[in-house]
């Protein structure tokens, strides 16, 4: 299975991370591909850096989601009440918070390439991201997608 | 052909139900899985509850589409008045509402399934859905969509 | 390879078309199909016509996108500011415009599907869009869909 992460919103990663997850438990073998927004996800907020960046980046990297916890919901985020209310929610019905599917997804061997190009443009550098990530071009996502049996645009 | 309906908006379902209907026509199996906001189109309006549910449970069943004539659109909404346009437009070109492609994806025998961890996290029961459903875990869901020659994420 | 093109956004168009170019440039098949939203990348913004329009769709024709330069970003857009600097940062990069990448695509010989209810919901005429297209039906999208090895919806 091999899911494109675009979005970078925090219901839409949910859902991704799940299949992931759920995907490893039944031993297909699974690849993330993030670009655009999707890389949001992967931003580890401890190591954000303003080295080297020109000032748009600079603008970009702080207005932008630095981490899983930051996403905003797709829609009813509300300025973050909606969310709130989600992961309440969530934790009533004993369903784990997002960054513990990441951290599974992880664990569980879900291969993480990162959009070279996406990475560029927004000035994102590869230490400011998780470690487990690999960084490749649009070509080596699309080779490994072709070769899965099932594809995902999220 | 296997679509997971995610994101509730009804010119998505739309597009949607089009292809379920199409695929069916030419006599190709069609499984539609619902989760997250997905869930707001099988909603029956006449068939809501409060009953066992908590307080963040019955706010955002009152807070969210109940049924595909609630479904905002995913652009140019504007608080509901694009929609009614582009009904209008519809109807002046003799389109069907969202409801007669639904119907019609039942009475075809397109699957119906909805995302249990989705239904338990919004506390929505299984009697307020229409009754053509078939509640199955993420795991169902992966098996049906890994034998399909086509998957969308919509 | 095949792309449904719905949202009309300038992020997810990118993404989509950095794909369909860099696909054919491994010798991949590529068929781009446009509905809903999706039409208005390939409108010409010099041949917009207002003949046989109801006024509905007249007043649908200027208010949604006229063409690449138009399309607004999926978030963070902010009335077209988010855009800017975008393509600011893109530039800064020598990453190339989304119309190049949609030139590149006809060069290079992607297919490019429009969707006959979409044009006939929202008025929009075959020769207001670019000249490479051909109109199709949903079950002609279909049968190409099921016959790539690979579908997303964007």
């Amino acid at each position: 299975m091999n899911l494109l992460m675009f979005s970078g919103e925090y219901d839409k990663a949910l859902a991704a991370l799940i299949l992931a997850n759920s995907a490893r438990e039944i031993e297909v073998e699974v690849t993330m591909f993030f670009a655009f927004w999707g890389l949001c996800l992967l931003r580890d907020p401890e190591k954000m850096t303003m080295e080297n960046k020109t000032s748009y980046e600079k603008m970009f990297s702080m207005m932008t989601p630095k981490g899983p916890g930051e996403l905003p919901l797709s829609k009813m985020d509300f300025s973050g009440i909606g969310k709130s209310m989600l992961i309440e929610m969530m934790e009533d019905d004993d369903t784990p918070e997002l960054i513990a599917f990441l951290n599974g997804a992880v664990k569980k061997g879900v291969r993480f390439y990162v959009c070279k190009l996406s990475m560029e443009i927004m000035g994102l550098k590869e230490e400011e991201l998780i470690p487990e990530i690999e960084v490749v071009d649009a070509k080596t996502y699309l080779k490994d997608a072709l070769e899965s049996n099932m594809q995902l645009f999220i």
